[in-house]
């Protein structure tokens, strides 16, 4: 269930059915979010707060053991309520608590972030990082309802609107092309929240339609992950946003896609997101790294392409001599003056 | 799906259809199970081998998280296999290490103990220790299928085929009660998976009428816990064994038993289960055990009884004085030597 401001009121009893209400924050969240949460109506009763230390580096089981020690500790029980407050790192962390504490507890998720708003709040996968590989551990699960309040979003840096623009500009490719020419208003978060509460609805593990969402994640994931492990700070949605230039390089090659909606793409990604040099990164550790892809199966690297926008297809095993191509293609990118010097 | 060695033939499908298969084993299952399983026919292709340390002090998250740096090492992907090979510990533990890995790949359940077949392994619990408190940590997740060899019973000390009989017994109280004369048959044996497996079947999540399989395990977990806390080595069917006279005696006080039960269940708990002394075992630590209970919700301490054999009742609020009453009650069975002379 999606709760925005105008319908807030749903909520209260929700909230009230449970012995016991914890809300998880993280140290951005509490520092940014908290007072804007206690003025918008949402907690109506009292709450034991669990504070974690804030980064995906702390996506870890040693954060997890700290949530679950804080509820044994504060004796939460089977009918308890975990609120996760904070971006995807917060929703999917908790989420995870909350779903094998006790063999699962209900959780809501409070997105402050656009990104995890429109992203890793819907949907019901929950998650931690392991031995460097994204979301390697967790479950999927279904929060009891996202709380959607736009009062958040003022409070985020630029890039963080950004990184969650690339999100909502993704579904211009696989659902709809208007969405190409996204910005991140309340009106698009609306339409992107209920294309993947839609989406995900119909296929809550993954085993079809709702592949399409990884739509640019197969070589954004592997340069997120590699960029992360050497110390630099990368966000999701900016890596998705160069992952899908080398998604629409393969679709052009291997699903007939017309060239004009790369070149589309590219002026799009110039006027809005970072420019990365990517000269130095290794193709080869990228490609491990996607071999341990969880959306990949029997060895194979498997990548969602486009015939058209609106026309996505899922579960395209490309040759690594294309990945490897697609790769070198949004290095170059990068380095073309043409599209960075304007 | 229960699969018996008259039926082994649908195994050979279900596992082929993977790419990968991995066996989980204890240190006491790789050294007296392994060899009847490769003679059994079960295992027709290859297999990755995960070994860990036996015991319920091992059922911990650091367990888990050897399990799952093994199947990241050795390229588990979504659609491999993880065959639990074991008692309880090994099937709880390896249920839940499977359902998290990657949100969840495919397990089954080789039970190798009496108390795993009839109970454990069936389901679709899964689980950890936390802090002293027994599977705080899980999830609800089902196996692909439960292989019951009974080939393995050979390889049990008589100590562990009696543990299993509790929970078999068990069964003349909440279902039936000629289970009440039950021996670790193949015949019993069969009947009680059935029960379970029909009893968690329509409650898959523990909201309802599962709650009935807990008869015996409020007091029983409690002085399990507690006991094993201090180095005791106690079995879980003995500790239900155990539970089973105090709620058979709160079953008089509440809901009012006749007691002869209570007499004949005394007579058959002497003639097959192990005389414990009780009588230094703090009282309020149990109750401490049983608040953190997850059975329990906003404090009280919740009971299944039995009005008759047959008749359970579950979810009943018992009062800390009657517990109380329940727990002397069982030691000084213990130290009545009318029974024990014999």
């Amino acid at each position: 269930m999606i709760v925005y401001k105008d319908n807030l009121a749903k909520l209260a009893g929700i909230v009230g059915s449970h012995t016991k209400t914890f809300l998880l924050l993280d140290e951005n969240s509490e520092r940014f979010c908290l007072d804007i949460l206690k003025n918008s109506g949402v907690l109506t009763g009292d709450f034991v707060k669990i504070v974690i230390p804030a980064g995906e580096q702390n996506k870890s089981i040693d954060t997890v053991q700290y949530i679950w020690l804080q509820l044994v500790e504060n004796k939460a029980d089977r009918r308890s309520l975990l609120i996760n407050v904070g971006g995807g790192m917060v929703t999917d962390i908790g989420g995870f608590a909350a779903s094998c504490y006790q063999r699962g507890i209900d959780f809501i998720n409070i997105p402050t972030t656009l990104l995890a708003m429109i992203d890793a709040a819907v949907g019901g996968k929950t998650g931690i990082d392991f031995q460097g590989l994204k979301n390697q551990i967790g479950v999927f699960s279904q929060p009891l309802a996202v709380v959607v309040l736009f009062d958040f979003l003022a409070t985020l840096p630029k890039r963080e609107l950004l990184s969650g623009l690339a999100e909502i500009i993704k579904y211009g490719f696989i659902v709809d092309k208007s969405f190409l020419d996204a910005s991140p208003t309340e009106d698009f978060i609306r339409q992107s929240i209920a294309i993947k509460d839609e989406i995900t609805d119909g296929d809550a593990n993954e085993r079809g339609r709702r592949k399409i969402l990884n739509f640019g994640h197969t070589v954004g994931h592997a340069i997120e992950t590699y960029l992360n492990c050497h110390g630099m700070d990368i966000r999701h949605g900016e890596a998705v946003a160069m992952g899908m230039v080398s998604a629409l390089y393969l679709s052009e090659k291997l699903c007939g896609l017309d060239p004009r909606w790369t070149t589309l793409y590219k002026e799009i990604y110039a006027k809005n997101f970072v420019r990365y040099n990517l000269g130095n990164i290794p193709a080869e550790e990228l490609l491990e790294i996607m071999r341990h892809d969880k959306k990949n199966e029997g060895g194979d690297i498997r990548f969602v392409l486009i015939e058209a926008p609106g026309k996505p297809v899922f579960d395209v095993v490309v040759d690594l001599k294309y990945i490897l191509d697609s790769i070198s293609y949004l290095i170059d990118y990068m380095e073309d003056e043409n599209y960075w010097s304007k």
